[in-house]
């Protein structure tokens, strides 16, 4: 296929990486600063531009806009392109939003936390939405070619993905960092925690997470979270976390805590 | 070195695993219960007892209590041994509960999450505490035959570490599970969020969490928070869980929000 990629951040850069590594053609990249576009385009072996008409001189097949949602809303009313097909990658953005923008328009949303100083790209789950099903189709099989995890997604059903994916991505890297910080303050080294976290995460693809839940909380050792909890008296920030996570575990597991 | 091995759970197991495959000799394992004990026995070609007594018996080097924390306050006060090391494996529990049990006393805390089922046993870091300079030698020496990862570390920074762990992996278990309910009522593949778990774990080997931070918390996005929250409009629990660390991003980072 034949692509346009508009967009030079993470995910521009990544999904630019997949689709050259699929022996599509990348005909150009599009950033509002030229100098970014040409980063990326050297790379990719793609002309930069800096103009969506430009971009629609391409002529691409389909034309992959990689940018933030507010970007997105920017550059969606005046895109005009007369062939192919315009996708979106944003997990909480409509697809309605690029209707008029090219006869075929969905979303190509890769369900996975993007960067692209990563030397090995990860496994990327990809949802697919489209504007007609002969379009859907087409979006589908190009995402085929990236990634063996390829689903079809409704807006609805992609945001409430999104959702789970706050929680555990967003949610649990935030405890990483809140875990990192104290371990920093203490003089301890948070590496020696590695090994633990990666297995917790390894773990889900033998065992539904409820089935693996350990810790104080689902004990009910009220001893160890009073002692922790004391530790955290000058930390209101992760006290907070640490109580509504605890009784978030209890009441789950139906036990009754006073923390 | 010989090794009697007080208990028969996931800790006990699995360290007695490691121990073997170290080639130390397993004297004997105990267990209230005989059976449990015949099981792990059976396994690791030593001798299953049910009663202190019988431990006291063999003499061993190193005799490992890896027991709930429970009870290890009722095994502590009545085993007396007149040779050796007697080691508690629990986070938690200040190394001075063994005073008295044996010539000499110590820690041998593994900071993973063990479970007996999980066919390779992962990488487990040991924190290791001794009554003496010379004990304590022995302790981290023997442990470093079953892990790379033996670092000595007082009470008070095991207890700290432990605290860090409850937020790393504990919560982090527990988010993934709320997102895994989540799923299954809304018949949505929670497998499909896999990859992005693993990669979010496995980037923290190579950037401090802080600066990976993803999500709609960080961007200030709050068109997307209050999507998600109405999803979670009936899930009072998530909803709570959700604001509480939405917050906590928001303050982290220094933004200010109003969900």
């Amino acid at each position: 296929m034949k692509v346009a990629l508009i967009g030079s951040g993470n995910v521009a850069t990544v999904l630019g990486r997949k689709i050259k590594a699929a022996h599509h053609t990348i005909a150009m990249v599009y950033s509002r600063q030229l100098e970014k576009a040409e980063v990326l385009a050297g790379e990719l072996e793609a002309t930069a531009v800096d103009t969506l008409e430009a971009v629609e001189t391409a002529q691409a097949d389909i034309c992959i806009i990689a940018v933030a949602d507010t970007a997105l809303q920017v550059i969606a009313p005046t895109l005009r392109l007369s062939k192919g097909i315009a996708v979106h990658t944003s997990g909480a953005s409509d697809m309605d939003i690029l209707r008029g923008t090219a006869p075929g328009y969905g979303v190509l949303y890769p369900l996975q936390s993007i960067r692209r100083e990563t030397a090995q790209v990860p496994v990327t789950p990809f949802l697919t939405e489209g504007s007609s099903p002969a379009v859907l189709d087409t979006i589908t099989g190009f995402a085929r070619t990236l990634s063996p995890l390829v689903d079809h997604a409704s807006a609805a059903d992609r945001l409430k993905l999104h959702l789970a994916a706050v929680f555990t991505s967003n949610f649990s890297n935030h405890l990483y960092t809140l875990a990192a910080d104290y371990c920093k303050a203490q003089k301890l080294d948070f590496d020696l925690l590695l090994p633990l976290i990666q297995e917790t995460a390894a773990r889900l693809s033998h065992y539904p997470p409820s089935q693996t839940q350990t810790g104080p909380a689902i004990r009910n050792d009220q001893g160890t979270i009073a002692k922790h909890l004391a530790l955290l008296h000058n930390n209101t920030d992760a006290a907070e976390v640490y109580r509504v996570l605890t009784e978030s575990i209890s009441r789950y597991y139906g036990l009754r805590l006073d923390c």
